[in-house]
This record gives C-alpha cells, sequence and structure tokens, in this order.
C-alpha cells in the first residue's frame, strides 16, 4: 500500500534495515523444527499455581489500586523487595536506587537515550548481547569492542580500548550472551580497577546471575567496585548502573526488570519513561511482590537451575559425542546459552540454511559482533528444548556440520 | 551524590528538566486533597470479577505461553479482535494493520521515533494532550498550533497552518484531552478534505470515543478519510494512524493500546519495538482478549458511561451554582475531563498554589499549549473522584475563585 507515510520516516526509521537473519529466523518457528535459536526459559519452570494464587489475592485484596495508573519509579513494596534482595548480595541500596522497567530491553533503550549522543563509542565485550547493540543503534552508538575467550572480557586489552574514551563500558559478566562464559574474579577486579583509573562508569547486565549450576557465585562488578572504592565498602558507588530482570526467574511474559542507578539518574530515567510509556503495568508489579515476598523465588531458582542444568549436561554429552573434532564450544556453568565456533573458513549463516531443512536451527553468531567477524560462529540455546529434544537437535545438527567440515 | 554519570548525559537527557507542574502536582497526593488534577479513570468501575475469572482462565488453559515471551506485534486473537472492532465503527482493516503496545504513550513515543526529526513541525490542536507533547519534545520537535473552540479545531486557520508543511496532524477527536470538547461532524469532513489537499497525513488519537454519554456518535477521522478517498469506501486508505486504548475501557494497570496503521508503518515500529521492549506482556494480552472476546466490554462501558455521567453533572451542576460568572467551561458530552477559562488576567498555577492549601487542585493549562500562552485555564477530571467529593471540591474551587476574581 503507498501511503503519504512512507516519504515521512524520520532517519532513525530509514536506518533500520530488515536483517537477512531475522527473515531466517522467521522460518525456524515452524513447529516441527527443534530451535536452539529462541532465548527463551523452559515454559516447564512457570510456577502456575503461585502465579494463580498471586493473581487472586491481588485481586481480591487490592484490586482497584492494582489495576489502577501507578507511579513511573514503580511500585514501592516491590523496588523495596529489589533493594533488600541488592543489599543481600553485597551492594546496599535503598528504593530510591531502583526503577522497574518493562524487561531489560526497555533499561537498555533508557541507558541508550540518556547517554548516548549519535557517534559516541561504547565499549562492549565481542561477541555481546544483540539487544544492546539493537538499542544502542537507534541512537547512532559506535562501538569500541573488546574480545573475549572463554574466561570473558581479555583484560589485557581493555586498557588500549579505554584510552578511546568510550561513553561507558557494558559488560554482561555471569553466563553471558550470547557465549555463555563467565568473567573471571580476577578480570573483574582489573575491570573495576581500570574503569576507575580513566573514570569510565560501568554498565553491568545480569539477568542470568541467578542460574549458576555448579561452581562458586562470584561478585558482582557492582559489588567489587563499591568495595574498591571504599572507605564505605559495600555502600552503593553509583559508579556501576546494574540491570536485572524477573523474566528468567518468574516469568518473561510479565516484562518486568529493574535497574540499580545513582538517584540522579533514576529521577532522569523517569523523564524518560514518562515520554515512553509512563510507568510499568501496576497489575504485573503486585503480582511479582506477592509471588516474590515470602522468599518463593529463592526455592524456586533451585528448581530452575536442575532443569536447565540437566539440558545444558544432555547437550554437551551429545556434542561430545557427535560433533566432528574441528568444532568447539564453551561449557557454561550456568545461564541458557553455549556457544559454538567452527573452522574459520565455514559460515554459520550458511550452515542453517541447510539446518533448517534437516529441522534444527541455531542462531549464527556474526550480529552478535559490533564491528563484524565471527561469521564461523554460532548460539546455542539449552533453556528451552527438552532433554529429548536436545539429544534429536543436537544430533542432527552434529552429523550435518561433519557433512560440512568433511567437505573440500 | 556525584557520581560519573552525572558529565555523560546525552543531549536528549541534558533537555530535560524538571517542571514546576510536576513538582505543584506532587503536593496534589496528599490523600487529604480531592484531586481533580489526574487522569484516572474511576476504581470502582473496574470489572474485578471478570478480570479474576480472565487470569483463572488464562492459567489454566494457557499458562504456559500466556507467560512465555511473546511476538513484537502482540497476541494475534487480541489483534483480530481490535481489528473486528475497528471494522463494525466503519473502517475495514486486519490484524496485519494492528500492533499492540504499552500504553497510548508508547503509541505517540513511537510515531516521533518513526516520524519526527529534530526541528519538524507537527500540526497539533492548542491546546493539545500533554503525553504527546512530552513524546515528541524527545525528538526535537516543532509544532505549528491551530486554535480551538468548544467545537473543537477552528478548521478555518487549518489550511495556513498546513501551508508551513507540517509532518503530519495531530488530533483528538473526541472529548480531548484537555478540553473536553468533540471535533463537529462538518469540521471533520473539512479536515479531511484539507488534510488531502496538501497531502498531509493524520494521526487521530481516540482513547475516549467509547465514553459518549449524550448525543450521536460522530464517524471517526480515519473512517471519513477512508470514505472521502473511495471508492473503496470504508476500506482503510493508510492515511490517517489511529490510535485507542483499553485503558479506560478495562482498565489502565494493564498498559494496553494500539495502533491502526499500514503494514508498512507496522513493520517499522516492529522494528522500533524490538529495540524499545520487545513486546507488550503477553499475559495482560491474553487477559484482555479473554474478558473481552465474548462482548463483554460493549456491556461494561454502558455502565462506565452511567457513572461519568453522573459525575460530569454533578461537576456542572455544582460550577452553575457556585462559580463566579467571570469563569467560563466546557460541557463535555463525554470523556473524562472539562475545561476551565479564568478571567485572562489571571494565572491558573497561583490559583493552584492557593487551592492546593485549600485541599482541593488541578491542572493549570499552560504546559497543554505547545506554544505558549493559555495560563488563565485549567483541566478539570471528574472521572475520578466520588459524586460527593466533587461536589465539596467544586465548592472549595468555586470559593476560591470567587475570592480571587473580587481582588482588584
Amino acid at each position: 500500500m503507498q501511503t503519504p507515510w512512507e516519504y515521512r520516516y524520520s532517519y532513525r526509521a530509514q536506518r533500520m534495515g530488515s536483517s537477512v537473519i531475522r527473515e531466517l529466523l522467521k522460518l525456524t518457528e515452524q513447529p516441527d523444527i527443534i530451535s536452539f535459536a529462541g532465548g527463551l526459559p523452559a515454559p516447564e519452570v512457570f510456577p502456575l499455581k503461585e502465579f494463580r494464587e498471586a493473581c487472586n489475592a491481588v485481586l481480591d485484596t487490592c484490586g482497584p489500586q492494582a489495576l489502577q495508573y501507578g507511579t513511573t519509579e514503580g511500585y514501592l513494596p516491590l523496588r523495596e523487595m529489589i533493594a533488600r534482595h541488592t543489599t543481600r548480595y553485597g551492594i546496599e541500596v535503598t528504593a530510591d536506587n531502583i526503577l522497574i522497567t518493562s524487561g531489560s530491553q526497555q533499561a537498555l533503550d533508557f541507558i541508550g537515550r540518556l547517554f548516548i549522543n549519535n557517534g559516541d563509542h561504547i565499549l562492549v565485550e565481542s561477541p555481546t548481547y544483540l539487544g544492546a547493540l539493537q538499542a544502542w543503534n537507534a541512537y547512532g552508538a559506535n562501538y569500541v569492542a573488546v574480545p573475549s575467550d572463554e574466561h570473558g572480557m581479555l583484560v589485557d586489552d581493555l586498557e588500549t580500548a579505554l584510552r578511546a574514551g568510550p561513553k561507558f563500558i557494558y559488560v554482561l559478566p555471569n553466563f553471558q550472551n550470547p557465549t555463555g562464559t563467565t568473567l573471571s574474579l580476577a578480570r573483574r577486579h582489573k575491570l573495576v580497577e581500570l574503569a576507575d583509573k580513566y573514570g569510565v562508569p560501568i554498565v553491568e547486565d545480569d539477568p542470568y546471575g541467578q542460574l549458576r549450576f555448579e561452581g562458586e557465585h562470584l561478585q558482582s562488578v557492582v559489588s567489587l567496585d563499591s568495595l574498591f572504592r571504599g572507605p564505605n565498602g559495600g555502600h552503593y558507588s553509583g559508579n556501576v548502573i546494574y540491570l536485572s530482570t524477573f523474566s528468567k526467574l518468574l516469568a518473561p511474559g510479565l516484562r518486568l526488570a529493574w535497574i540499580v542507578a545513582p538517584p540522579e539518574v533514576i529521577r532522569k530515567i523517569v523523564m524518560a519513561k514518562q515520554a515512553a510509556d509512563l510507568h510499568t503495568a501496576t497489575f504485573n508489579q503486585y503480582v511479582a511482590f506477592e509471588v516474590g515476598k515470602g522468599g518463593f523465588l529463592d526455592e524456586h531458582v533451585k528448581y530452575i537451575r536442575q532443569v536447565y542444568k540437566e539440558r545444558r549436561d544432555v547437550m554437551l554429552e551429545t556434542m561430545e559425542e557427535i560433533f566432528p573434532s574441528e568444532v568447539r564450544w564453551t561449557r557454561p556453568e550456568g545461564g541458557m546459552f553455549l556457544w559454538g565456533i567452527l573452522p574459520d573458513e565455514m559460515d554459520a549463516a550458511n550452515v542453517l540454511k541447510t539446518a533448517i531443512e534437516r529441522k534444527v536451527a541455531f542462531v549464527p553468531g556474526a550480529p552478535f559482533h559490533p564491528n563484524g567477524g565471527g561469521k564461523n560462529t554460532m548460539r546455542i540455546n539449552f533453556s528451552y528444548s527438552s532433554p529429548e529434544n536436545i539429544r534429536v537437535g543436537i544430533t542432527r545438527l552434529g552429523y550435518l556440520l561433519k557433512e560440512l567440515v568433511a567437505k573440500p
């Protein structure tokens, strides 16, 4: 349809293109495909009973308030609950440091609105979370990319990157999306130290931190930063903006996440959010508080860890068994993804085309690389499919890779 | 707290200021104040029973899907329901023309993202909806303002304004926020005709159209535009983007609204929404569909109309009785607001300061004027307060105005 709108798009809209990957991924939605492409939690772990009870309790005791417009910052008891949770993990904050967003994607969008001018450079790991790149590309961001290995960002390369004068550092230290790797404690210390040396603040994105199946919990970057800055060790320094979410602990369909930031930044985000969508759905916040207030999520997360660990184990075992030796992959200690690395000359987007014909799918890794490269990489999700489907799908993918690797 | 973030704000964030009005309005949240300042629906009309039944039905029959990530366009059955509803009102559309947003504020934000370059002019009524100005100011919009009277925008002034070359026209034809006035049918025809003459498209914002207490329903601008363009009269022309919401029919705390637009615009909005917040809360969309699918909302809206009509009547009666003759006001046929006009030399912001001391509040009208003026105007909400509180609050305000008008 020809309409007068098409000649009136802003430069932002004109920059939005449809992506080849997006078109390919639409094909993965066919029901007979075993898809490791999405980033979906296992629907089997959603706490339906608790959720139902919470809906009823909220509607019975405070329905009119829960269905009314709410404050832009978010529901105070929920923000207080998150502040207590955050303090328990070593960063003393109050509700004034917390704002509820409609998913972490919205937090990333607000960070773009507030801090990115056209052409600004952001320091990111390479590869990094595609959703952050999408959010910030809309504000004209460029990227200084620091490569990473199986222990996360290569901090030896960090200092050179910091001297480029990035606006801030963006890091996903736990079970990173897309690689599944975890930034080692030594590197976290080094990151905090170097960020301080150059006066560059940090955005720490931590959607998966609670989903650790094995090994020790590592202190968050935000808490290490606060300790480093003493003398009020443990008191939130304000240097790190920390993001987390209920999407992986409770359910993504609620669109509930949060930002931890200095009060002056929270005030700016409030103004941005008033213009963007007024506030996050009130009812959802009441229900999340009702589900979480008695400590249920602490118990529930143990169950999620167990389910995801089994799926990761089945995936790793099947890969060991069937994948050709030319292919390498990460062994995540938690989270939802692992990362496959094909021989240099292979193109994962081509592999995906044939994989879809064989009824198995993943995401090619190139788009996660802000400045190009990574054509031979792939992100594989292990949280969504059943162990049986993981075995079948990885077997299909493994046989395909064997064929492709064997080709001249 | 001094943090490195404060030196890193984008030009957008630096432009955000805290507003005097916003600070004043915070004072109106004290519980002993009768506030006509907000734009809240009456919580008494929220259909708690139906909502509770819908939550349980959704969780019992499709809980895992309702709590999972969803598509960016929105839940298909809900979009189909909205398409049928839209078609019933004379504009033939399909689900491909509909996208679900997190409240209408988000639709306004997306329109800004997609169509407004820094410095572009938007044609608006003066006064107009403050939330649209806030959303579009963030994208650097300027405004060509067309004055209005008790029948809406003065279409005789429209042609001159159109020759300024605005990007689009923004209009709220039904029970406008803030004035409560309705654009007459003759003016709607003229608007469509002139917009066509200059090839300028229209954004029609219609949150209150269903809330008519008296008089005849007037055809929407989008349907008149489609008829005007024939020969497929009634077939959506794509020239008008139409916005509406569940906030006034069901509950604002769900943050559910929708955009009707040409498919090519919908595709661009999908890309904007992916970067902004991925999608609107899945659970809320399932619940709204469950509540609405049997036609319940058609019945429910009759009840809302009855409640709001009583409140408007009590407000108008009390104003007739007590307000000084120097003050004028509109007599809305629906919606949630009326508009007070004080003598030219009076400043409604000053009146508000004293009004708060007397425990009654409203919103000064100046901020609704995109290019200044309107200091002597005020927006008064009649949907939220009980009839008794309306009588008490308007009496307080009336006596205060009598005093102030009597002063030299």
